[in-house]
C-alpha cells in the first residue's frame, strides 16, 4: 500500500509495526492488552508475526489496569488504544502506573500524518483541529512521549522510549499514525537487543556513599531494614535478600512492600506501618538507631496516616535515583549499585543483630463454625490457604488493609495499588497478572492468582471477569460482600446513602459473562464453617479456570489498620488553619 | 468544624457546598451523577438540602456519560468525582461532552488547601507533590476551570463558571478542596439567579449580516435548510421552526442533527449525508443554490466520509459564535439573534419554495416471519414502534448509521455521539436521559427512553444497567447481537480475531445486576416474526422499568451509509503522500 522506502538505504527493511512489536517481544512481552479502533486496526494485524497475543479487553481503563498487573508480574507490559476516545478512557490506569512506578508501554493509533497536516475534523476529535491535545494530556503521566511521524527517526525513537519505560519503571506514550504502520525502517537494528541494563553509578561518588553507610552500619547498636514498594519496582529484591542473608539483620516491610521479602525468612519481622503496626514491630523499628529504608514510598495510606515515628537522624533512604544518609543527600546515586557494594564490603563481625519480634500466634480456627466471617479473623486465617508462589492481588478498601495481617508463604507476589488507590484496578490487574504467569510458564505450571476484591470496587470493572474467562485464566476471586463502601463509611458517612451500592447477584455474573461449567464456577460463603469447608475442598483448590467466591462480611467491620488510617484521613480533610 | 467566617461581613452566610448545590438546582439540575471518594464525602452531605438527588453510578466514566445524556435532555448536568482517580476515569466522558457541545459541570473533590500547601504525599497522587496536574489535564477539555481556594472569591467563581458552562454549552471543571466545603460565603447572592441569557449581538453588525442573508434568500431559486447538531446544543430549535414555518422551505437534517426538526412537518425532506443520502435528497441539497446550514458540525462520520458536494458559493453557515455567508465571515455574530431577525424581516412572497423530496415508502412488514432481522429492514421497521416524545439513543456502530433510515414521530429527541464516537457512551447516556425525563415529569408522565446498543459497545459500560434498575428508570434497551465489532469489520479486518468479543449471555445480566421481576424483564428476538410479536405486545410497550431485548442480527451486515463511511475512512487511514 505505502510506497515503502523513505530512507534511501535500508539493509533489512521491516515495517514500522513489525519493528515495534518485535521490540516488545524482545523486552519480554507476550500478550498485548487493549481495544481495537479504526486508527489501530492495521497495526494489530502485525501482532501474531511478532509472537504476540492480543487480549481484547472489555474497555480501555480495564485494559490499562490489566497491563499494570501484567507488568508487575512480568516486568513490563503494553496496551494499545485508539486516538482520543480510547486513550483518554485509559488515562487513569496509566496515571496509576506512573504513580506506582510500573512500566507500561501505551501505544495509541492515531490519524495519519496526512490527515493531521490537513487539520480535518475527524471523529474522536475535539473540533479544534489540534491533534496533539491528547498526547499533551498524557505527557504528565508518562516518563517519555514519542510521536512516530517520520520514518527516518522511528526506529531510534522506539528503542529509546522502550528503554526509558523499563529503566524509569514508568509508562511511556507512543503516538502511532495509521500511515506509518507500513513504512519501512532498518530491521538490522533488531539483531541487537535494546540495552536495558541500569547505568552504573559514578564510581567515586558511589564509593563515598558506601563508605558513609558502612560506618553507620558498623556503629549502629540496633539496625533494622525496612523494604518498600520501589525495591520491587526497581528490581533490587535480589540485592535486598543478599544483604539480609549476609547480615542477618531484622527486616520489615511496609504495606506496599509486602511480598518483597520472603516472610518465612528467619530475619523477617513483619509489617511496619507506624501506629498500625503490631506493638513489638513498632517498638523495634521506632527504637532502632539505624533504619535502612529501601525503596520507600511514604504516602498516607502506606504509613497509616503519616504515623511513622522515625527520626531522620536514624534513617538511611535508598532510592532508584538518589540516596540519603541522615541529612546528607546524594542525588543521582542509585540504590542497586550501593546495595551490592555495601553487601560485598560490610564486616559481619561488626554488625549488631537483634532477633526480629516474635510474630503473632496463628488465629484460632476452631471456634464457632456458625460465626460470621469478620475481618480480623479472615485475614489471619487466609494465610494457611495461600501456597508458595501464589500471586495475591488486593483492592483498595478493607482488603488492602486486611492483607497486612496475612503471613505469606515464600515466593508470594503481592499486588496492591496503595498509593494511587483507584478502585476497580484490582480486577483488571488480576487479569493481567494471571495472564503474565500463564505466558511465562504455560497453563499447567502457572502460579495461582488470587484476588480479594471489594463489592463496591468490583462494580467499577466487573466485566473484566469476562476476559479472565475468555483466556481461561486460573483465578480465585473473592468478592467481599459487605453492602458497599465500608472503607468510605469509616472515613465519613457510616450510614450515608452514597456509601451504599446496588445489591448485585455477584455469583451469577461469571455465567452471564460467558462462563461455562468448565471455565467458571461460583461459590458463596457466609460463615466461618462454610469458609473452612471451601478452603479445604480439593476440587476448589485444584480445579482450573475461574473460582468466584461471594464472601460475606459485616458491613460495619474493618481491619484495625484501616480504622486508624481512615481517622487520620478524615481529620486531615477537615483541618483548617 | 471550620471556624466559618472568612470574609468580615456576610449578610446571609451559607456554606460553600450549599451555595454550589443551590446554584445547580437553580439552573435546573435535579440529580447529580458521580461516585463518592474521601475528598468529596462531606460535600455530598449537602445534596438533599439543596433538593438534589444523588445517583451513585458504577464508575466515573459511566457517570460522565450519564451526565452527558442528562444534559442533552435536561439542558445541563453535573457530575461529582474524587481527586485523581475519579476525575481521570471520567475524563473521556467529559472530552466527549466538550467535543459535542454538551454542558456538564464537573466537580472534583480534592485535598484541603492546607494539604496542598504542605505538599504531602497523599493517596491519589503521582508522587511529584503537584496538586494541579489533573486540573491542567482537564483544562483542555473544559471551557472554564475554577479552583475554589479562597472563600472571598468562591461565590463569584461559581456563578461565572456555571454561566460559562451553559452559554458555551461545554464542560467546566470545578476543583473543590475538602476544607472549603464548610467555609461561609454570601448567601444573599442566591436570591438573584445566575443570568443565563445569551448576550445579544452587536446590533449594527447583526443588521448587516441579516441584510446580506435576506438578499441571498430572496434571490435564491432553490434554497434549502440543513439543520445540524449545534442547532440543538445551542438552543435555536424554536428559531429554526419559526423560520421553516414562515418560509415553508424544504428542511433536511444531518445525522447528528436528527431529531432537531419535527419529521412529520410538511417541509421535512429527510437526512442529508453526502453520498449516503437517498438519491432525491442528495439531488435536492446538492442542486440547491442556497444551503442555509444551521449549527453545522462537518465531521467525517456526520458527512459519510466528507462526501458533501456543496459549493461554498451556495452556502450560508450559521453558528453559535460566528456566521459565514459564501466567503464572507462574521466572527462573533451568534446565530440566535440572526435567525430571529431573519424570520421577522423576510418577505415570504419573494421566497421560492420547492416541495421536499417524497420520502421512501414504508418497508414491507409482511414478508417472511422466519427471516433474519437484517439492518435494512430493521431500521425502516422500527419507526412505527416509536411514539411521539420518545427519547431515542443510538450507539456508535451499526445503530448510529441505521437510525438515519428511521422516520421519527413528532417530538422525538435523538441522542448520538457521532463526532466523539466513544463506544459505551450510549448506555451511560441512556441512564442519564431516562433520569432527566423522570426528574422533569415524574415517573408516570416521563417520556420513554429507548436505546439501540451494539453488543461490543455494551461490554464497555454494561454495569450502568444496574443504575437504571436502581433508580427504576423506564428504559427499553435493544442489544444488537451480531457477534462483535461489525462497524470495525467494515473498516478493516472482516474476520480478524480482534473484532470478536466474548459471547455473553446478555439477557441474564439485568437479574445479575439486581433486577427483579418487577424492575427488569429480558427478551430475545431472532426473526422478523419474533420482533413483530414483541413490538405488538402491549405488556412490553407499557410495562414500567427496564425492558432488555437481545436483538439478533447477522454479523456481516451493516447499513449502506455505514459501509460507505467505513470505506472512506479506511482509505483516509491508509493514504500516504
Ligand atoms: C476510581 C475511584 N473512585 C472512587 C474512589 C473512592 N473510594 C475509595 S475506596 C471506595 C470504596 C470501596 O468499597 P469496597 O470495594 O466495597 O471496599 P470495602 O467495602 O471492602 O472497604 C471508594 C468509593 C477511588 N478510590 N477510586
Ligand atoms: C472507547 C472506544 N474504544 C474503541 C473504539 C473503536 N470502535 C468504534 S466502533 C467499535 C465497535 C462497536 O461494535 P458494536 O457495538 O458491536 O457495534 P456494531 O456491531 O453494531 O457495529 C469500536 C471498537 C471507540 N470508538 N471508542
Ligand atoms: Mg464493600
Ligand atoms: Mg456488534
Amino acid at each position: 500500500m505505502s510506497s515503502g522506502v523513505s530512507t534511501p538505504v535500508l539493509t533489512k527493511p521491516v515495517d514500522v509495526a513489525e519493528y515495534l512489536f518485535t521490540r516488545l517481544h524482545q523486552i519480554g512481552i507476550r500478550s498485548v492488552h487493549g481495544l481495537p479502533g479504526d486508527f489501530n486496526l492495521v497495526a494489530l494485524d502485525y501482532l501474531p508475526k511478532a509472537g504476540l497475543k492480543w487480549v481484547g479487553n472489555c474497555n480501555e481503563l480495564n485494559a490499562a489496569y490489566a497491563a499494570d498487573g501484567y507488568a508487575r508480574v512480568n516486568g513490563v507490559a503494553a496496551v494499545v488504544t485508539t486516538f482520543g476516545v480510547g486513550e483518554l478512557s485509559a488515562v487513569n490506569g496509566l496515571a496509576g502506573a506512573y504513580s506506582e512506578h510500573v512500566p507500561v508501554v501505551h501505544i495509541v493509533g492515531c490519524p495519519s500524518t496526512v490527515s493531521q497536516r490537513s487539520g480535518l475534523l475527524l471523529h474522536h476529535m475535539l473540533g479544534n483541529g489540534d491533534f496533539n491535545t491528547f498526547a499533551n494530556m498524557s505527557a504528565s503521566i508518562s516518563c517519555a512521549v514519542a510521536k512516530l511521524n517520520d520514518p527516518a527517526h522511528i526506529a531510534a525513537q522506539i528503542d529509546a522510549t522502550l528503554r526509558e519505560c523499563y529503566l524509569k519503571s514508568r509508562p511511556v506514550y507512543i503516538m502511532f499514525p495509521t500511515d506509518m504502520v507500513e513504512k519501512k525502517v532498518e530491521g538490522e537494528r533488531l539483531e541487537t537487543p535494546i540495552d536495558l541494563a541500569e547505568p552504573a553509578n559514578d564510581v567515586e561518588r558511589e564509593d563515598y556513599v558506601v563508605n558513609v553507610l558502612l560506618k553507620s552500619l558498623h556503629a549502629a547498636q540496633k539496625p533494622v531494614v525496612l523494604v518498600d514498594a520501589c525495591a520491587i519496582r526497581h528490581r533490587v529484591l535480589d540485592e535486598v535478600h543478599d544483604f539480609i542473608d549476609k547480615t542477618g539483620l531484622p527486616v520489615f516491610v511496609t504495606p506496599m512492600g509486602k511480598g518483597a521479602v520472603n516472610e518465612t525468612h528467619p530475619s523477617f519481622g513483619g509489617v511496619y506501618a507506624g501506629t498500625a503496626s503490631a506493638p513489638a514491630v513498632k517498638a523495634m523499628v521506632e527504637g532502632s538507631d539505624l533504619v535502612i529504608s529501601i525503596g520507600g514510598m511514604k504516602s498516607d495510606f502506606n504509613t497509616a496516616g503519616f504515623s511513622y515515628r522515625l527520626s531522620q537522624l536514624a534513617t538511611v533512604d535508598l532510592h532508584s535515583d538518589s540516596c540519603t544518609v541522615r541529612y546528607s543527600e546524594y542525588p543521582g546515586i542509585r540504590m542497586k549499585g550501593v546495595l551490592r557494594k555495601l553487601t560485598a564490603q560490610l564486616d559481619v563481625a561488626q554488625i549488631k543483630v537483634l532477633p526480629p519480634p516474635k510474630l503473632d500466634e496463628v488465629v484460632d480456627t476452631k471456634g464457632d463454625a456458625g460465626a460470621v466471617i469478620n475481618q480480623q479473623w479472615f485475614w489471619a486465617r487466609i494465610d494457611r490457604f495461600l501456597r508458595e508462589g501464589d500471586i495475591v492481588v488486593t483492592e483498595t478498601g478493607t482488603a488492602n488493609f486486611g492483607i497486612w495481617e496475612t503471613r505469606f508463604p515464600a515466593g508470594v507476589t503481592a499486588l496492591n495499588q496503595t498509593l494511587w488507590g483507584s478502585i476497580g484496578w484490582a480486577v483488571g490487574a488480576c487479569q493481567g497478572a494471571a495472564l503474565a504467569t500463564q505466558d511465562e510458564s504455560g497453563r499447567e505450571k502457572a502460579r495461582r492468582t488470587i484476588l480479594f476484591e471489594g463489592d463496591g470496587s468490583f462494580q467499577l470493572t466487573a466485566q473484566e471477569v469476562s476476559t479472565m474467562i475468555r483466556h481461561r485464566l486460573d483465578v480465585i476471586l473473592f468478592v467481599i460482600c459487605n453492602d458497599g463502601y465500608t472503607i468510605e463509611r469509616y472515613i465519613h458517612g457510616m450510614d450515608a446513602g452514597y456509601n451504599d451500592v446496588m445489591p448485585w447477584r455477584y455469583r451469577d455474573l461469571p455465567a452471564a459473562f460467558g462462563g461455562t461449567e468448565e471455565t467458571a464456577k461460583s461459590y458463596a460463603v457466609h460463615t466461618r464453617g462454610e469458609l473452612e469447608a471451601l478452603l479445604a475442598d480439593a476440587e476448589f483448590n485444584d480445579r482450573k479456570g475461574l473460582r468466584f467466591v461471594e464472601l460475606y462480611m459485616p458491613k460495619e467491620d474493618a481491619p484495625k489498620s484501616l480504622i486508624l488510617t481512615a481517622e487520620a484521613g478524615a481529620k486531615r480533610n477537615a483541618m483548617t488553619e
